[in-house]
């Protein structure tokens, strides 16, 4: 018997949409919220992205850590872009939940985010992510986020009201 | 026998730190993540607390509506606050993990984060969040956390990095 | 403006289905396992639901206690039928996703899973859910659950393979 | 700059108690649940493990697939023995919480349970594990677990009860 290990292999996933990288670095670049952090794209492939983003006091807790929060934004929108790209052509995605565990503080100059598609489906996608901080050319697991994602088709012309009223 | 409900009253709870309002507060104050979000505390009790966001194009996501990373961090802080005001003098708040379930877009002209602890521990403390948006007078739910946070003493004088070594 | 608690106010449900105490009690009774745990219901309404269970040696773990999973197959079914009374008529139930917080040791003569509908939606709907655990005329909070689930249309003649196949 | 995959290397972990694998071992057999469901124990090595378990219509729910719940358990208690192997001695181990996705229905003829340890912590530890359904000489991916655990020292004579309200 295939024994698959405790990690499961990365599957290959083959996209529907041809275009499927510009559609999900379209959605990316749609997000405000990634400028405002200074996350940018690093990789970008069929089922996983890697997105970076630096240290800034403006996002610290009390200990000056990065705030949870906002490692789960670079963790969130590393799963929704890299369920995007296996979306079918016109489809936009939303976050249905997600759970992150803080394994470490969020200290570091860098920070990476990256995402793997664990289980692609019609409706629904299931996304593992992990954080990790950059410091002194090292870096470590700080965090880890399993989410899912529903892929919604967009109607024309687009209005962010009924899609989120169809979202459910 | 005496019936809980289907969501247990809430319990009330007896503060060990007689200046746990300020204690509270303290946390919330550091946290520079909390001012660049706009967020405020609107009510504080023992075991509760209500945190208040303004709407901003700063962190929304492809729609326009406010990220489900930011709304997270609303929660999440609320969760820590929530927990801190039942901790011991002397401690600091971090937390181990939490869970998020996005009900609805995020859109609103203000959003609101209340959180209560639903188990308070000598070392871990579980809350329950809600968000909520707010626009032309009423409000809807859009979110819910459960969130596990550890209390963690501080050693002084302060140091951030013992005390995340001290963590775990 | 109308305020919210912390915890929403249990709302009110409609059911689409004018037979839906007998389509949930139908899905709960198709469950063997149920019947293993000895779990039978309680009580059961639009939109929410109480189970009951014996405390029994065979589900224990290391302590005597009731094992984590078996307090979750009660919090999940809890969720499955609280979300099946909502469901159109001729509707399967699938869990898409739960977490569960332990709050305390599940010992005690017997244990009540108690869930409530969130949030009902076309496809998902999100609950949340209780365990307590019942002993000399009290009971206590023993764990929590949030969970996710998916309506799934059946299909005629009823087949379990197409059926899993078409859920996601 | 060493660069972590997106899943992160299996770490190598030193045991604290070098009678790892009898304190581990020990702990699984003290689960009479893991008997009640004909699960076992087909590998254990410090900070992973895999359980096996059979088909059984006893533990099915509606479909004829087997209960979420017990899946659950099979997972949580490989999240548990993985935990185990890398406390000190003379601790015991209690779930803090733990979340599960439902990736596809299961059914097949036998259940492979995989868990390792992500982050280690004095009191805290992190662990992921993975179900898969074995059929016909293949294996699938059917669930997912992202749990938290937390060591307790035993204290003598061994008290269930007083070691319970110890852990929190």
């Amino acid at each position: 018997m295939r024994q698959a290990a405790v990690t499961p292999d990365m599957p290959r996933f083959e996209p529907k949409d041809p275009d499927y990288l510009r559609a999900a670095t379209a959605i990316f670049d749609g997000q405000q919220a990634m400028r405002s952090f200074g996350i940018s794209i690093v990789r970008l492939a069929a089922g996983e992205v890697e997105l970076s983003m630096p240290y800034s006091l403006n996002w610290t807790q009390q200990n000056g850590f990065v705030h949870a929060g906002v490692i789960s934004a670079g963790l969130d929108t590393a799963c929704g872009i890299a369920a995007a790209t296996l979306m079918p052509p016109g489809c936009d995605i939303l976050t249905v939940e997600f759970k992150t565990n803080l394994l470490a503080p969020a200290r570091g100059e860098r920070f990476a985010f990256r995402a793997r598609v664990v289980r692609p489906g019609r409706r629904l996608t299931v996304c593992e992510a992990s954080a990790f901080a950059q410091a002194g050319g090292v870096e470590g697991l700080i965090a880890t986020m399993t989410g899912t994602l529903m892929a919604l088709k967009r109607r024309e012309p687009a209005n962010p009201q009924d899609r989120a009223a169809a979202a459910t």
